[in-house]
Formats: structure tokens, C-alpha cells, sequence
């Protein structure tokens, strides 16, 4: 019996790095999946190149998603600043203008289309509803309801069974995704979770995701080897 | 009051021109949106931007999306041939090679991401399940299901509420959905729907779209001014 394949949503951030590693640990042949869509802090995917390979993807694509186009983000849209140093209240409370409209929607539409294609029956995605920005399409509840969606709008759906939508890091806070990650051996120095890295790749440090990364780090003491542009260049924040 | 926004998929072909055009009755101030999806018919954007303009669209919005990137359909990749003259039994029976995996849940999911920057509360999609190619993503369950996914992952779907989803069509068979277009002023002449034009945008005549397309003009007494291929050049299909 051939190994059973799936589709993985890589970001280059650190939860879908876990959720790779999680695949693999199952048995998964995986296709990492990644999204190329105008957004600001585009480094990513140099990290979600690097995420793929180190953690034994048998295959990873970038598709292109002119989301850039719909704008509505500062993820997206130049126009609109990154929020800084937002404290912890600020950060919990509301959706934040780094959501992208209808993002996770999208990325798992597109990702259902190539798990059709590969003959994939599962779709990773390191959503997290515990230390998240507040983001809709991060809970489970939103999850459940595209399953259903994609089992009646596909060829595979209908003929056979609609795909699994696999989010093993739903209820885990970031300290207990980063032990997770430590122990399947993620490598978190590969990954980027930046809004708004330099011309360098160093991470800002003040951004929502900065923050939350930060944060998680220190309160799983592990080493967190981001270069953040507000430490001393080369140094370690 | 404002007049209400809806966004109008508009693929170029008759289909979503008649449901621009109720939308338009309607009294919705219309974003039409159109992909550019890596399909071999790549002349029909040429055809929507003609159908947005002379239906009196406010906005025609074009999304590039990596489609070629997945394949598995004779739409996107020009190793896979479209069908050629399969008769009726053989259209109604199974789904087809032209079959896009998850298009519509790719594109509905976009609309989404766009409605919710515009302000819109409907979105018009020109699915048809009567004298349709089989494909499951043109079902009204799917449409359902959709709308509670996109309510659940979308910011406006959280805090105001979800999107509505029109399907002005999807009970109309091909002759009534030509009997409406034609009372409501659409110029059938700019849209275009055959699967493999050639370079002169002149259809082929013999894929099952332009089949469905020739038999719904005859069946409605409705002059077609497609030019198709297999007719004399400069003649009239």
C-alpha cells in the first residue's frame, strides 16, 4: 500500500513548520503548498523553501494569488501600516487590519484543487485559535464548514470522500507548538514569521507576529534565533 | 441610501453575462471580477471586459490565479485534450475532463475576500444545473455550504454578516437563460464560450460548451452570432 499523501499550507512561518512536521511524523508523502500573494513580507517564502526541503517534503509549489488586487490589508496593501507594539489587550480584542479578507478560505480552496489533483486525502494547516491575532478563519468552526463546502464542490467530494482538513495545532498555545516543533525537530531558525522584515530578512520585532514569536520563545526557553532588527546587527534577540 | 454593491463573477460567457444583467436590474452598483486562471481559453477576459462595459458595470477587476500550477484539467493543461462532439448521453452522464478542480470554491472564496473590502453583501454567480457539463461545484448545496464557510472565515461574516450568495440561474434551463438575457438587453454577441478558440477568437463548434451554447440559441429562436470555426469563415454558426 502506497504511502497516503497531503497537502501542506506553508507559510515559512513557525506553526505550519510544526504542522509539516506533524505530517511527516504521521507517515504523510507531503506537497507543502505556499502562496505568492502580494504580500508585504514576501521574505517567506524564501523560509517556506528552506522549512520544505529540511523537513523531507517530497514536493513544494508556490502558487500565485493576486490578492494584492483586493487590497483591504496591511498585509497586502502598501498603503496600510503594519501596527507596532500593540500590547496584549490590544492584541486580543477585534480583528486587527493584518487580516487578509477571506485568506485561509482561499488558501484551502486552492489547496483542496491540488489534493484532488495529487489524489491527497488530508489538507494540513497550522491554524491556532489559542496565540493568534484574532483572525476568523483561524477557528475551528470556520474549518468544519469548508470541509463541507469542499466535499460537495469537488470531483473527489462527490465521487468518493470529501478531503480531512487536519489543523493539529488548533489548541495548543505558541509555547506548546514550539516544544512540539523542538521535539520533531523542526528547525524554528529557518522559519520567518515577520509582517515586516528589512531588506535583510531581520524581523522588526513589533509586529503582532513579532511579538507573539517573542513571547513563545521565552516561555518555552527555547533559543529563538531570529535576527531581530532591533537587537545590536548579528546579534540575537 | 446608497444603492447596495454586489460583486459578479464574469467568466465571458453567456452564463455570467445574464447574471451581471439581473444584478444590474436589480439596481447593484457591480464590481464584475474575472480570473485569469492559466485556462487555454484565455480569449474569454477579452469577451468579459466587453460584457462588463456594455452592461454598465462600475468596476471590472481581473485576479491572476496559478491554476496551471495544479492542472488535472483539460481547461489547464494543454497535454490533457478537450473533448470533442460527445453526445448528449455522454455529456449528462459523469464529470468531465474540462472539470477545473475546485474553481468555484477558488473563485467564490476570492469574491469573498473582495465583497467584504467593497462594502458588498451579494455576490452573483452564473451557475446553472440543468443544461450544465456535470461539473459539482455548479450545484445549489455546494452554493449553501459555501456561504456558511465564507460567513464563518470572513471578518464581515463574524461581525455584521455573511455574504449571500445568487444563483439567478440555477434553475433556468439554457433556452430561458437566453430568453432573459435577450429581455434584458444583453448583447450575446460579445460573450464568448467555447473551450478551444482559435487565435482569431473563432469557436471551435464541437466542445461541449459550444454544443450546449448552439442548441440552447436554436431552442430559444434566438440568432447566435458566434462565429464558429467549422462554419464557412465570415459565416454565421
Amino acid at each position: 500500500m502506497p504511502a497516503p499523501r497531503a497537502i501542506v499550507l506553508l507559510s515559512g512561518g513557525l506553526d505550519s513548520a510544526v504542522a509539516l512536521a506533524v505530517a511527516r511524523r504521521e507517515g504523510f508523502v507531503t506537497t507543502a503548498l505556499s502562496f505568492d500573494y502580494g504580500q508585504r513580507h514576501r521574505h517567506e517564502l524564501t523560509s517556506a523553501a528552506r522549512v520544505a526541503k529540511s523537513l523531507g517534503a517530497a514536493d513544494h509549489r508556490t502558487v500565485h494569488v493576486g490578492l494584492d488586487s483586493i487590497g483591504g490589508s496591511a498585509l497586502t496593501d502598501a498603503a496600510i501600516a503594519v501596527p507596532q507594539d500593540r500590547d496584549e489587550h490590544a492584541r486580543s480584542h477585534g480583528i486587527p487590519i493584518t487580516y487578509v479578507p477571506a485568506r485561509n478560505l482561499i488558501f484551502l480552496s486552492i489547496a483542496a484543487g491540488m489534493a484532488e489533483v495529487a489524489g491527497a486525502g488530508d489538507i494540513f494547516i497550522g491554524v491556532n485559535a489559542v496565540d493568534y491575532s484574532g483572525y476568523p478563519d483561524c477557528r475551528e468552526p470556520f474549518i468544519r464548514a469548508f470541509e463541507q463546502a469542499a466535499a460537495l464542490g469537488t470531483k473527489v467530494g462527490v465521487e468518493v470522500s470529501g478531503v480531512r482538513v487536519r489543523t493539529p495545532l488548533v489548541h495548543l498555545t505558541k509555547i506548546e507548538i514550539i516544544r512540539l516543533g523542538t521535539e520533531l525537530g523542526v528547525d524554528f531558525a529557518l522559519t520567518s514569521s515577520c509582517y515586516q522584515p528589512d531588506a535583510y530578512g531581520s524581523a522588526c520585532g513589533h509586529c503582532d507576529s513579532c511579538q507573539i514569536r517573542r513571547r513563545g520563545f521565552a516561555g518555552a526557553g527555547v533559543i529563538d534565533y531570529t535576527i531581530y532588527a532591533d537587537a545590536a546587527r548579528g546579534g540575537r534577540g
